[in-house]
């Protein structure tokens, strides 16, 4: 067994790429994501030097976080190439563009962030992109997403699982 | 709504630090952590430079991840500073000395991992560290943690989900 699986099952949204103005977009799937730092509005994703993703992430220094319910379309932009197919006429993506960014948004988000790359540190054929949050989007509670219900976790391969309905407090 | 919340309900962890020979040990919780490279074998977490642990880790240059269910014990590691208290006492942590590195791990863990650190980039008041994994343990079958449903994540102050125990699979 892998040594990440012991960081699964974890959220996994769809990342978004390219400029949307230039009519060069892509979408890939991540679950190798999270927050690095509150104050200066960062997050930080993996992403594999072979994604088409990645060159367009490297070109337009910009990507969008998208969290959508649909594990089908997870995985079919996660296990296609943008280099060779056009995923949002192949799968019937809507999307819309972003308010501070040239980026593409999907249109059933439960929430999204748009984000500009501030750093990436390499580890062979992975690099890992720091992002800047210029804005982002979501039906919240005070809780955060209000229906997390929905939101998948990817646990391995094509298996998934979805957060419990119940919330538990702790005692502290 | 704090942007984070995007990337929340996430997994949570109990992060160890420090030296067991050297009987200068702590704990942390922690959910802003992720895989970043699997040929290398890398994960990255932020941690906070005020943290006691942080020193620890500055010091010792490693640290223990561990997946545990209890999240009043993940609350109370959380809220409170190894400066000012002993957590393993206070709170009866029972640990063991890992099997590759000289650091804590908890006894009580559904599966861990013990990692060097390679690497620290600064934002501000946070440093998002690099570990190169050297070992890891867990009860796992062919997808990922056999007792997944036992997996804290955290959703925002004293409020966590657990994952639902059923698998959905892509269709693919």
């Amino acid at each position: 067994m892998k040594f990440y699986y012991v960081l699964h099952p974890r959220p996994v949204v769809i990342i978004g790429s390219g400029s949307v103005n230039k009519n060069e977009i892509n979408f890939f799937a991540c679950s190798w994501i999270t927050p690095v730092d509150d104050d200066n509005k960062i997050i930080g994703f993996s992403c594999w030097k072979g994604n088409y993703s990645y060159k367009l992430i490297k070109k337009y220094q910009q990507f969008s976080v998208n969290v959508v319910e649909d594990i089908n379309l997870i995985w079919k932009v996660g296990t296609s190439t943008g280099e060779k197919i056009d995923k949002v006429k192949e799968f019937g993506i809507e999307y819309f563009v972003g308010k501070k960014l040239d980026i593409p948004i999907i249109k059933k988000s439960l929430a999204y962030m748009e984000c500009k790359v501030v750093k990436e540190v390499e580890f062979g054929e992975t690099s890992f992109f720091f992002g800047k949050v210029e804005n982002w989007e979501g039906n919240f509670d005070n809780y955060g997403i209000k229906e997390f219900w929905k939101y998948p976790l990817h646990k391995a391969g094509k298996a998934f699982v979805f957060p419990s309905k119940e919330i538990k407090f702790s005692l502290g």
